[in-house]
């Protein structure tokens, strides 16, 4: 079927198409749901507890035999600022006038972790097939006690500098995210979004510079990119927006609905939300504090004092001060499951590799 | 030879590949060069006088029967405001103070002109095949009176609503300019680049929105980019920063120098050179006062108060106020001469096409 077998053979699947781990939108249903169609299901663990991770796994490995991609945050945490939160907290006191909301610096709705041990003995238990980073890598000591476990490694570049450092700290896989890309920017060596590339400029740029496979992320969403990406040299694609629009997707009826009227003009990046740089639907704090701005407290405890206005808007019916993530071809997506949006995805990618020859 | 042949039969070419009129760094000889391996060559006439016009165009009608395109701006030309020129000037005056330069507001290296009745009356003597705009379209009674001479109209769009908007005002063929893209910018519904759109991403919405063909620009450098384009349902492609590699371009030896060496995250979009975003290599003056910034005066007349500082830094060999144009495929690309590209284009992407049939 697919002409280039390099992620198929390496991962052991059917389809070179990689369910977006997408932290906080996606739970074991939907990576069960996209293996059943022979792609890579993924279970995105940034932001579960341990417990969590192993209840998620237990149910995956229960339902299927199919490899698996479990994926982290290699983020430093945080030391504790009260200052700059108590900035950021004042840069938002005039939405907490406006809801006549208390400010309390004592909410925590931004409980993403990093990689460590806890996470590492979880990996141990389960030995998923793929793990894959954000943000980086691991210190090479986790690195070589994973590899050892059989796992193969992936990460993700937003530049050429990026995936040669990932090659050359052990990736086994690079996934080149594209500027299109929903989500956090998996950016690591460089915080300066303004420089931030094209899908369709990375893409050749990474495939020429590093000898591992390529995968291509940002702006994928329907056989076209899946032929495109391929084209431009990728060994398979990572695909995030068009799954949350699958009943197996975690975020709210809200998100959802800003996805399905969302234009390819309607999202930007943002450091917001949690302080690091993603893309989203833009909303209204994003118009009034943003998109950018130097105030947030430090990735990942920005969004915390964002918790209670997000809450009393979202009970509302409001998306004021919600995490919309998104990329730039929501409109190119349709709701349905990750099962059938697998299959469409690889049957209309399949169809379009045989239409494009010239003759 | 090419499957798709909407472009190749409009406008009577070879090969579905425009080479992009890019002001100031092109002329007849790289539009004629273009021309003879099947490409469509293009004149920017943004820049020229009405004689200089008439000069390169009688080149290049000498030259060749080939089909041609021209090139125009269609911006609005700005007041006189001196007062804003003065806030831009003194924005600057340090760098002036550095030069030991007077500041002096006499200068002129700005002389873009939108498209006007001279114009108009050039393209009547010379009737090229194709007229192409950027930022809109001109007023309809000129689309009508350019239509009626059997011109073709092209013009950029940089997000799904200005391709539709363009379709609906009598453009018979849209570019989707996607954000990898260098020079200007097409944006004439929006002036947000904050939500400016991937290659990947607008091209296959822009496709499904308009019923012309749709022409692929941002990011493409090669054989696979080419057919990246077409697999996202272009009709032809756009390529302006490889042609800036060819002995026809006419830009500086520090420009090329500086293209030479450029990685896909050396540049950022900028409208500190002429007060409309446009991508180039980023340099001091872009890191120390933007990239975009609040201070320029209005397009075009940014570059105005440049010019000397850009002249004095030249002339030490820097390129540290000069306008660097790329797109952020220039590591992409290499030396050449238009014709040779132009074929290499054609045969890399004819060849990619029969590659990645699946079997």
């Amino acid at each position: 079927m697919w002409l280039d077998k390099r992620i198929t053979n390496l991962f052991n699947i059917q389809n070179p198409i990689i369910q977006a781990p997408m932290a906080g939108a996606s739970g074991a249903a939907m990576a069960i749901a996209t293996s059943k169609a022979g792609g890579l299901g993924s279970l995105p663990c940034a932001m579960l507890s341990i417990e969590k991770m192993h209840t998620e796994m237990s149910i995956i490995r229960q339902e299927t035999k199919a490899p698996m991609n479990v994926n982290f945050f290699v983020h430093d945490k945080p030391l504790i600022n009260l200052e700059r939160d108590q900035i950021w907290l004042n840069h938002l006191s005039k939405y907490y006038s406006e809801f006549n909301l208390q400010v309390d610096n004592q909410n925590s709705n931004s409980s993403r972790e990093p990689f460590n041990e806890a996470a590492f003995g979880f990996v141990e238990s389960f030995r998923p097939e793929v793990v894959s980073f954000h943000f980086g890598l691991p210190k090479s000591s986790y690195l070589d006690r994973l590899k050892k476990l059989g796992c193969k490694i992936m990460s993700s570049a937003t530049t050429v500098e990026e995936a040669c450092w990932l090659e050359k700290n052990g990736c086994d896989v690079i996934i080149a995210q594209g500027f299109e890309a929903g989500g956090h920017r998996a950016m690591f060596l460089t915080n300066d979004i303004n420089t931030q590339v094209g899908t369709m400029a990375l893409l050749p740029q990474v495939v020429d510079a590093v000898s591992v496979p390529v995968i291509a992320a940002g702006g994928i969403a329907d056989g076209r990119g899946i032929l495109a990406a391929f084209a431009l040299g990728a060994a398979g694609v990572q695909i995030g927006t068009p799954y949350l629009f699958t009943k197996e997707a975690l975020i709210s009826e809200i998100h959802l609905s800003r996805l399905k009227t969302s234009k390819d003009n309607n999202t930007a990046i943002t450091n917001l939300f949690t302080g690091r740089p993603a893309r989203g639907i833009i909303n209204r704090l994003m118009k009034e504090v943003g998109p950018m701005s130097e105030f947030p407290s430090e990735f990942p405890t920005a969004g915390k004092a964002l918790g209670p206005l997000k809450n009393k808007a979202e009970a509302q019916g409001n998306s004021d001060f919600s995490q919309l993530w998104s990329g730039q071809s929501a409109s190119l997506c349709k709701e349905t499951d990750a099962e059938a949006l697998t299959n469409c995805l690889a049957i209309d990618a399949l169809q379009r590799f045989k239409m494009i020859t010239s003759n």
